[in-house]
């Protein structure tokens, strides 16, 4: 069975988790998330946000966080704005629209946002009421392109945010990666006090489902569960999210998680850079996108599995590989023997 | 810690799920409900079901499928009826309307619905345009009540569902209960030849999460991975849903785990009938609803958790016990006790 | 051709409304409501009102006033509440929960709600957040059954909804008839301060569509016409509703032509009560039901057209006669001869 | 008073239609479209377009059409497609999205949509079931932008829509004005022959308010009713719709006031050609976009009202003229007059 690049969701869960899970198995607990892991969790992540304010929910995925922070944010005339890239515009069949919330897509190379990218949008969206209000800016990090946001670059757009009375939500499916990227200048506390909404992923870094909801914004605090319930995202058994995150929090596990499956595509992105390949996005995190040539592709599709991307010309392509919190250095390694030698 | 009857979600998962979550956690699979494990849960269900062509989807909770299954089903401009009692008008804070579609109530006394319930809702509902169309009976089995159908009573329903060209959608959340309740003459191979639609509880019945989605008419298969995904219910890790349901379906462990929490349920039943005791409906599955003095409740409140479910007089109430796979003796034994002492 | 009581839409619109139509058709006015008679006749209605800090806005039907009007109004999670007789419960089409929301129904004998009504449904709604919150109390003056509020009701509920964080929102398709009832005490000017949130009606009252939209609690008028676009109700010719409006609005045609509709039917009445008829509910508007035999509905029929509205028994069926502000004494007189020579 | 070439909905509407009004105001009809008005002018439509199995239905206005076209024809997890400039995309204020699908937009230059450019759409929505399905094409003729689709144009994109199992939805809010324009050589019974479904615009076209929905496609045709009064568009006067777009139909007044419109801005578009004047898009409808001078635009704005559409540099504009059924003579030779003193 050939070695798998695709995505970073491939494997199960981090031994902590399973371990955890067992030793807590038969314990009765209050169910819909207010069993003590749940509670407990929300407290470990509460101070590694230095949030005692925030609010904070657990739900299984990515498109669930998604939605129901979109949907409860906004009114009904309200929209988001994404960059094109965005993973709600791209990735979840509509699943915002299905809420009844329009998503405007931003052509932007790195799949970040700027303020610079967002103002031709609110000159555009002035005709009242003949066109959507755009409310809530949708942001990845790292982005669906392996990109991050800098503290700068964050602090700008959370700036112009409140300039413009508009919310900020950070999809967090990868902030554990975002944040741990050797170049990365920006601290989880810092990312809880310039966004209003955000979400820290489980599945992609070490979990079996879940994903961890914080709202610091008040006024998006109120009566938040009855948004998880309605879109059925308040699982019964709530343990198995509390217990999960709990773990994931002890110690840095979750960010020592992010930051291995990081170095393993950094060693990657080395052994192609050295022999000159382009990259399609500069990344600095668990996503690379080398531009290789069709043959050498092939190659590599022999020994690997991974998406290729976008075809470049009719020689050449870029492709995606992902590496996770559970890739080891043979895989790395094999992967570097065979660029190293057919470059 | 006193014990809890409250729920049949209070503990963790048959160990036998654990112990293949662990043997299974490090293989790469692929993602979203492709893995092999899924693959093969489906099979063994299809087996299970006799019915080699119909579509099963897992997803992770029982509000989740009701509202994925009714807003795929029906039309805009069409609606679901159901029990008073029913779990989608009750429970789910308005999950069914936030899709689009209103939900018909029905008072019936049990729980359960019966073509005479139904005929009079079709007879209002012919002012057309001006009102909704029923198009989708919602029935759950064992039912919120703890009642359960008989064969000739789903044949009946499924007959006049097809007369009247009504897709019929049964809730199983607890099916295993409902079909292994001692005087139960239905089986799991009749259900999925009388039903267009249908989901198994795993969460209330060992599992960590999940419920299995299992479309027999074919007009309702097409397409429906789409809504799956558009919800939000579409886990990266779908391995986690597949490994559970494989090992329940594994010998006949999810109708044992089932007839296990009935069993308990109707010694503490046979131990209060002794007594003279009355109950709010006659049920043979793991919820049971004794009419009890206040003076009783209170002494079992002190080593018990439960619902007080209804008010009866100013004298007594009817209230909720629930046993899981997981009940062992010693709780139901010091029940019995009590109640022996004190009634 | 039978003269028909089956509704006060049956006829086309007064003719002061269509002589403006003709003097202004050829002016250059502002689109979408901007037009000065759209304005003039906003002026009007909250000169009548007493009340010039409201907001007016002007769409073309009930359905649509009552699905824009609760649909900006409600959260996700919040809902409805309406006497089970209630026009967006029964004759609309599932119009409110397609926009996402559940109604709530409360079986009420005279399809008004105090109170006592809507306590045990706020009772029955506290287990957070698995259930739906009621937030805006739906009523309508007069009622679908022609019963109306007097002043002392409204102001009790108004009171209630206050004390329980409930918006109150008036259904006024029929609000003239049900003010110039005999017998009411009420005011344009009193309801205006008690509802948060009204509409008057056009269509039924005279107009040739039209209901105007008066928004008195300040929270509910934040960007209110971006609703009424998204809803496809903002009309580019505006002017056709505002024209309207204004004419319905000067002296006092709206009050003369309800006025006009109940004394008509009130005529009916009294001839039917000399004969000791009996009637489904005590109506002082323009609806009336009258119990009669089914042989006397039988004569009836072959001169009129009008609703058999509910059986009673074998012998005798409630019919329902409506009349309008342009029924004319020549089908009153006649009906009332019959029933004086068949009775 | 400044002449206003802001849009066709300045005045009133055809002096036949406010005495078709005056002359059967008072017959009683029957209410919500089944009145003898509407049952005639879907017949005369039917003539016209020999379809004799096509329904019809009337609305309001282009929004309400729009949206209740687009949601009764998707499931929930499928999407259209729309030129960039579409209606629904600019100037509805996310009604489409509101009804829970997205729209993909589409750059095209001149507002229309070719197999070409919806070829790479296609090709971007194979990622099942993550993606949304586009199925519907949304076109609209005259664009936006006032261009035309020509038969040969319309004749192969209904072919490719037939091939890739997508619907093809006409926006007719200006159709009469698409198929007078001199250069056209499409008839509307061709148009109803290559689309789906499409509606007539009146309101843009000499009526007071209204649009004919005409279903062409067996499919589609199924309860339509429903949605219709469902989204609040189903009016009680139904007759108001009916008179208006039977006088339209009378003769060919439709196309008759449509080809006037266009005359006029021919002939400004004309003068404007002889100074040498450049457009932004070549139309031959009632919409022209000339580009000319700030010092011209300013002029002009001294003597007439239209929007400034499009800023070209710092010495010129686009700027949007539109005439109308009711645009007379005299505003048009003024506006000439000082386009050849100025230029």
């Amino acid at each position: 069975m050939k070695f798998s690049f695709k995505n970073d969701y491939s494997e199960g869960c981090h031994p902590n988790i399973l371990q955890a899970l067992l030793q807590n198995n038969t314990d009765q607990q209050a169910g819909y998330g207010e069993d003590e892991y749940s509670l407990k969790a929300k407290e470990q992540i509460k101070t590694k946000m230095n949030k005692a304010d925030s609010d904070i929910y657990f739900v299984s995925g990515g498109t669930q966080a998604n939605l129901i922070v979109i949907s409860s944010v906004l009114k009904p005339y309200q929209c988001a704005v994404s960059a094109a890239s965005g993973h709600i515009l791209n990735n979840e069949t509509g699943a915002i629209e299905a809420t009844g919330h329009k998503v405007l897509s931003i052509e932007t190379g790195d799949g970040k946002l700027r303020p610079s990218d967002i103002i031709p949008v609110l000159e555009n969206h002035k005709n009242v009421p003949h066109q959507v209000m755009p409310k809530l800016v949708y942001i990845s990090n790292s982005t669906e392109l392996g990109t991050i946001y800098q503290a700068k670059e964050l602090e700008e757009l959370s700036d112009f945010c409140k300039q413009n009375n508009l919310y900020l939500f950070m999809d967090g499916a990868r902030l554990g990666h975002g944040l741990t990227a050797e170049i990365s200048d920006l601290t989880l506390e810092r990312v809880a006090e310039l966004t209003d909404i955000l979400y820290l992923g489980g599945t992609k870094n070490g979990a079996l489902i879940g994903e961890a909801i914080v709202i610091n914004h008040p006024a998006l605090q109120e009566d938040f569960a009855f948004n998880i319930k309605q879109k059925g995202a308040l699982l019964a058994k709530g343990r198995l999210l509390g217990i999960q995150f709990s773990e994931l929090m002890k110690d840095d596990l979750y960010f020592d998680l992010a930051k291995h499956a990081n170095q393993q595509a950094m060693k990657i992105k080395h052994a192609l850079q050295k022999k000159g390949v382009q990259f399609l996005s500069d990344t600095h995190t668990n996503q690379i996108f080398p531009i290789l040539s069709n043959k050498v592709i092939e190659i590599l599709s022999e020994n690997f599995e991974f998406y290729v991307w976008k075809k470049i010309d009719d020689q050449s392509s870029a492709i995606r590989l992902i590496t996770s919190w559970n890739t080891g250095d043979d895989p790395v390694n094999r992967f570097i023997e065979i660029i190293e030698k057919e470059l």
